[in-house]
């Protein structure tokens, strides 16, 4: 259960024809109302996709009826002319809709620099029309139809007292620093007017997807929106909607940390003792980043001295006299120093903790990601051609 | 021909035993002058090696007489036992030599977190010391004792009008984001006071060394020292000095990047028409340093919608609409759209060439990588174990 779980949203996920594998590629989600209040985060790319542009126009209203997702094309390097199908898109789900293009977010997600195929994407979104539902399924269609190199398809719900936030989302490379290559799109029923929902999104993608880190690519099309339909006829409070949110906006994370592409690992490196939190978050993305952690823990090898190194050359303050590092609760490095045997780290299972206490103050943080393994570098050297 | 190229300098590699390969591990350089000036450019990093700590402080007097750099070890988060290993080992090469430890720097590199053998490498010092020569050999076995995952020696030689500039450098991975995790030193029979010598050794690695980035990690031990004999009895200008350097750091820079970790491609990214140079280099690191075009190109894949979308989040001025891409003089993008046609970029071969035109102004950097292979892969993630 997800786009589906709150109450005044209908879902579809079909095959348009835009994948030449004939697999799904397009979705489309409808919110019904009684309200139609929307907010959303978009890529900090200088190169946007022409979504993106498109998006960013539209959700200057605070409000939107609808989202089209394709997956089989970023649309983007396609000047005019893959702005013109972005906004021919918007068009066609108001058509059919019945509202006006303004109230219609278009996202893409595939290879840069091919545009389109029009007509194909306009009849795609008119057989996602005719399939429209308000089912659990028709939830997991759409979240199938945005897969591109994703394994398994990513749903999350959270129920609250009586309203509650459903999601979507896909990604599985160039992720980071700051969301992923990833589509996401969060419903709720609950009532929240736009600055509210923009301020709860922002707060919750913040300590969510922006704490994933894959590759440490980001990409031109990055989007969430999160849609509001009121009707549960709950207001929670800015507090209560931020952590429902949030909790949501985190599963999907570890689920596209879990499907990352060529993921052998799970990590979670967590920066505590830092100046700040923003030292924490740069000096925990700069660990999770370096390639030199991620092959040695690809090798279940308890190379510590990686870590120290990239935590000694992140942008943030550091005491190399103060710097403990600990790995799946073995701590190999205290005060800076080579300490305790490396071989009680036990790297075999699936799951690694890298904890760096910096020792300066209370800043800290967590990011996701994942190691470098062989696959990363099969599935990335293959994928467009 | 490398180190001992320039007059007034000795130099030996031999077999200390710190490796448990029984391969050669320790280097002695030493400048029998008459002059003793020297430079050196150390790791930003501030998590820095016992050998970096103390080589920091002996440099304060602008003056060396020796070197001493051993693989096998990096004397790194070593602690104060690690510093009196550092210590020591200058101690013994200055007994042996007859100066004081203040004229004698220490390199090491090697696994992080590991005590040196001290006994090992003093033992080592007084073997190498003993076979000091000014033969092209002794350049070249000073070259091979300091190489880890090297696979091949790395020396190089300028000749000017009536002196040269020599040297010798290692280094395969963990390289960037300035300097290596390399080592390097040069030599050179001209004379220059210690200030002249600083200025054109910061200005000749700012465009060598520091232009090399083969996978972002920066190294807890990098160092770069220039000696000057004054052997030759020429001053040159400082202009003359700084070119000599700058073609040998890059012509050893070159060498690492070709024998980079698992490298299969050698890359040089160009950008052109920043806004300033400083932008030129932040946005040919990233495009540099990006997982996604690394694993394309070691793919053979001109997916340069992944080299548009990596200078779009580098941290410098870009205007999308204004972007062009070029791999290996096939222009892929232009004006930020897609343009010609993907498979006329011949990606087959060893080099690749990308440029990006950025069309805002005249600042322009070239960066040296390379591929992200199997190998890469494989090589980092058993390194240690």
């Amino acid at each position: 259960m997800s786009l589906t779980g709150p109450q005044g949203f209908r879902a579809a996920g079909i095959t348009a024809g835009i994948k030449a594998s004939g697999r799904p590629d397009l979705a489309l989600v409808v919110n019904d109302g009684p309200e139609q209040t929307a907010a959303a985060v978009f890529t900090r790319n200088k190169v946007k996709a022409a979504p993106v542009l498109w998006s960013q126009q539209v959700m200057t209203t605070g409000t939107l009826k609808a989202v089209v997702l394709n997956s089989g094309g970023a649309n983007a390097c396609t000047g005019p002319e893959g702005f013109q199908t972005a906004h021919a898109t918007a068009e066609k789900a108001a058509e059919v809709l019945a509202t006006g293009a303004i109230e219609v977010a278009v996202c893409s997600t595939g290879l840069i620099g091919a545009q389109l195929p029009r007509d194909v994407v306009l009849a795609g979104v008119e057989k996602a029309a005719a399939a429209l539902e308000a089912t659990p399924d028709a939830g997991l269609a759409a979240a199938t139809a945005i897969m591109t190199t994703d394994t398994v398809a990513k749903q999350a719900l959270s129920e609250q007292a009586g309203w509650s936030v459903g999601g979507i989302t896909k990604g599985a490379g160039m992720i980071a620093p700051s969301m992923a290559t990833m589509l996401s799109v969060l419903t709720t029923d609950a009532s929240a007017d736009a600055a509210t929902l923009d301020r709860a999104l922002r707060a919750a993608v913040r300590v969510s997807f922006d704490r994933l880190d894959v590759d440490g690519s980001m990409s031109t099309n990055d989007t969430v929106i999160v849609l509001a339909s009121g009707a549960s006829g709950v207001t929670p409070s800015e507090q209560d909607l931020t952590a429902a949110l949030t909790e949501v906006a985190r599963d999907l994370a570890k689920q596209m940390q879990a499907d990352a592409e060529g993921v052998t690992k799970r990590i979670l490196v967590r920066v505590t003792g830092a100046a700040s939190e923003d030292d924490a978050v740069v000096t925990a993305r700069t660990v999770a980043r370096d390639s030199l952690v991620k092959t040695a823990l690809f090798g279940s090898d308890p190379n510590w001295g990686r870590i120290a190194a990239a935590a000694g050359y992140a942008d943030a303050a550091l005491d190399p006299e103060k710097l403990d590092v600990t790995i799946n609760g073995v701590t190999l490095c205290r005060g800076g120093v080579a300490a305790g045997d490396r071989g009680l780290a036990d790297l075999s299972g699936e799951d690694v903790l890298v904890e760096v206490e910096l020792g300066l103050g209370s800043g800290e943080a967590e990011i996701l990601t994942t190691d470098l393994s062989h696959a990363y570098v099969e599935e990335n050297s293959a994928y467009s051609s």
